[in-house]
């Protein structure tokens, strides 16, 4: 059994993420990223998992800019999970839900369902909270009270609510993806069924802000085939118009196509790390 | 004077943005992204002031999402500021500020401010709050406590609190982007110190998922020396593994180079769709 950091609290969308994929490990709940990569790196926890793009709670940018410039982690592992907004409230008013006066949840939840509320629930007042399952929480703490939490059904098990309305957020096709970090870069010991293939993860420098430098980059990876599933430019520490992009290429690092693209990208005065040549897995 | 719809609540990083470009305007905080694009479509509000990357308040891809997928509105400027943290307590604490036994702020924002915070306050408590200015409310509203706030200046001046410690975030090239949206795409009528130039958004996506399909797209841009400040692939409603990409050229839109790279892009079989040519105000 493993110890396994996450960012929290209890029964967040990265909670749902890391009981589905390590279903029987001992799971710790941390309240910010850096935490949860902090203590990974002084070996409090084996491994971490954040957010890494289009969370509900959790910065996005915030786990690669930590990654890249204070704690070099490997990513060793990625979950993909589809983000699954649902309306509960507490048993007592399973029945009179539609009745309810106000709803509750992270802003960032209550944006993603905003054609859903605006039908269903114009009159309804909104309260804000720090996470969903926090709003979960307060539901479960106050039935006395008409009202309702978005929240994932973790959130719902994990307070003991009902769910009156499943899958109420706008679009289906919304995933959020969490990284799983380790101290050292070796392979996770880990057989899911969800396992969905490899992917590595390059950071890439450019030498210089000018044109075509990223379509140079790119012939690199293309004359060579090899396919990339996700590019984005961040901003570098040295200030607004430097940038230096993160690469996903969908197959795991080998001894020659990627070894040979990063060579040529070295000569073009690029300077590439790897961050991770890992499993996937899509929930 | 224009009304300006921003995201709120009042003294967040948003508000700060528009409170110093546009200083003497009329501003209307809405509590969620897409609540604030609606109200500009319709017509509650003539521009609406939404973060779009690297936000503290905010999803980022809440925003290019809600805009391709929901309300298509012309951004038609942009603002960049940088991420500005400040220790704050009330006036009665000033002198003491060192014996403060807990910080409230946005988690986002306690996260930023890790380093210091691990420095300087390792035995305080934590209180995450929804935003950064209701942090710095609740440290006005309970001068009895021995509490701090982090947030930004404007949150201080309006909440009548004490900055004791400034610029505690532990990254100085941290900005976040603002993107002004308007209803029809006519030029922002604004004549501001603060303009630094101007760039064109362009949303393109890919015939199909292949090797090699971005180089082939970044080519268009490369040959007539069009330098792109920034480029993001960003999943499409279609599902895994399908993508558009948002990409930045840093200049206006012209007669020739730019048309002439679209039509380029439209006989590879891509399609393309101007999100909008504006020019950026630097903070």
């Amino acid at each position: 059994m493993m110890k396994i950091g996450y960012l929290g609290p209890k029964a967040t969308f990265t909670d749902l993420a890391v009981t589905t994929v390590f279903p029987n490990h001992e799971k710790v709940p941390y309240n910010t990223i850096p935490e949860c990569i902090d203590a990974v790196s002084s070996g409090e926890v084996e491994l971490g998992v954040v957010p890494l793009e289009n969370a509900i709670e959790g910065s996005v940018n915030l786990t690669i800019d930590y990654l890249v410039h204070e704690q070099t982690l490997p990513i060793v592992g990625e979950i993909v999970a589809p983000i699954q907004q649902h309306l509960m409230v507490h048993p007592n008013h399973s029945d009179d839900w539609d009745a309810i006066r106000c709803v509750y949840s992270h802003s960032h939840a209550i944006a993603q369902c905003h054609k859903f509320l605006h039908k269903h629930f114009k009159q309804a007042m909104y309260e804000y909270t720090t996470s969903t399952s926090a709003a979960a929480k307060f539901v479960s703490e106050n039935p006395e009270l008409k009202i309702a939490a978005i929240a994932n059904r973790l959130a719902a098990q994990t307070y003991g609510l009902t769910i009156v309305q499943e899958n109420i957020h706008d679009y289906d096709y919304n995933h959020t993806r969490f990284i799983i970090v380790q101290k050292e870069n070796r392979e996770l010991s880990i057989d899911s069924p969800l396992y969905a293939g490899d992917k590595t993860t390059l950071m890439i420098t450019l030498p210089k802000d000018q044109a075509g430098a990223l379509h140079q980059v790119l012939s690199a990876f293309a004359w060579r085939k090899l396919n990339l599933t996700k590019i984005e430019s961040r901003p570098a520490k040295t200030g607004l118009g430097n940038y230096f992009f993160i690469i996903d290429i969908d197959q795991k690092m080998d001894d020659v196509l990627i070894p040979g693209a990063i060579a040529e990208l070295e000569a073009l005065g690029c300077s590439v790390q790897v961050l991770g040549s890992y499993p996937y897995y899509i929930i």
